[in-house]
């Protein structure tokens, strides 16, 4: 058994739809809160009143915008969440957990959407005040199968917006996600998704515990 | 008598607040239409339905927001402005006078509020797609003549947001401007407000006509 790390740890997850993050995100956050360490989980678009606001322009339908628009919304979004939660958090010395982070813009506003990578790049280096992520685990999956298992998951609505946004979208977004991850070997660190959600969790916290060891 | 142009031509007005902008854009925008020139005038940030929600979240005193998220979120205002009014106005060949444009983010957020002026510059090329004014007309005055103007020219109110800011803001916010001026002086023409409107605008023509003739 390893000791409690009293050093400050930024881990974000990342994946395509349907590839279970937010379940492993929230088991890994238990397994770590068992043994004495305090966990802060988050998501993007988090934080407070300003990020509902955010949510609220990006999800009505009545407000038609450019996906350049969209990325500088998402930014904004992200600005507020690393001021109000994230960095409060890491001062604090929690290990916080971020569902999605700056990996996710580039993998579907850039590489899905079409956008420039390299104005993605520079939007998220301010937008992030230059924090990277100490680990990302990056859950992978073909969109087939992560689209299969988000039907399985529900009875009703949940694989609409998958099906909506179509296999071919989100096969963009996994070549981009797999296309940074190559870029940075040390941080993203690729999970591929088994057949059960425990050997999937049990891959994610060998990584991290190794991180934590370090 | 100059002919009357079909060129595309995007001027912007910028300066502190008072020194009269609003005023001599519309001026400006007569005296073209009278020569026979199609114009648009419009100001940041404008647009449509986003803008307004977008001047909303920014002018909500329930919300508050760091200043690099203020920064995003009149960046998105930008880009949407940019693709939804000027341009098209500008694919059309309309001459287009904006209200204040990206050195008013220089100025403000970075001078004035202490932005990294590097990050500033990059997300104003991102969100204005690279478009540079053909003209920035930069309307020069004291800020505390800009106060005492602003005073005069209104029974209530007017003067109360300047006043608010207070003249140590206004001063670093001119000297932003004459900064940026002095870096890009074939862009940016100073022009010092005179005790009248219509030297002012006297000066403020004779520079038009002469980018016009080019």
């Amino acid at each position: 058994m390893w000791a409690m790390p009293t050093k400050r740890l930024f881990i974000t997850l990342e994946g395509t739809d349907g590839v279970g993050k937010s379940t492993h995100a929230r088991l890994l956050k238990r397994w770590l809160q068992k043994k004495g360490v305090r966990v802060l989980l988050t998501r993007e678009p988090g934080g407070g009143a300003l990020a509902e606001k955010i949510r609220g322009l990006l999800l009505n339908p009545a407000i038609r915008m450019a996906p350049l628009v969209e990325l500088f919304l998402y930014e904004a979004a992200r600005a507020d969440h690393l001021k109000t939660v994230i960095q409060p958090a890491l001062k604090k010395k929690r290990v916080v957990i971020c569902d999605r982070f700056t990996d996710a813009t580039l993998a579907y506003q850039g590489f899905a959407r079409g956008l420039s990578l390299t104005d993605i790049a520079a939007l998220n280096e301010v937008a992030s005040e230059g924090l990277k992520p100490d680990l990302t685990l990056l859950l992978d999956l073909s969109p087939k199968e992560g689209l299969a298992k988000a039907r399985a998951r529900t009875t009703s609505g949940s694989g609409d917006r998958l099906e909506n946004e179509g296999l071919a979208f989100q096969r963009r977004v996994r070549h981009g996600y797999l296309s940074v991850a190559k870029r940075d070997k040390k941080r993203i660190r690729v999970v591929p998704v088994q057949s059960t959600i425990e050997a999937t969790q049990g891959l994610i916290r060998d990584i991290v515990a190794s991180v934590l060891k370090r």
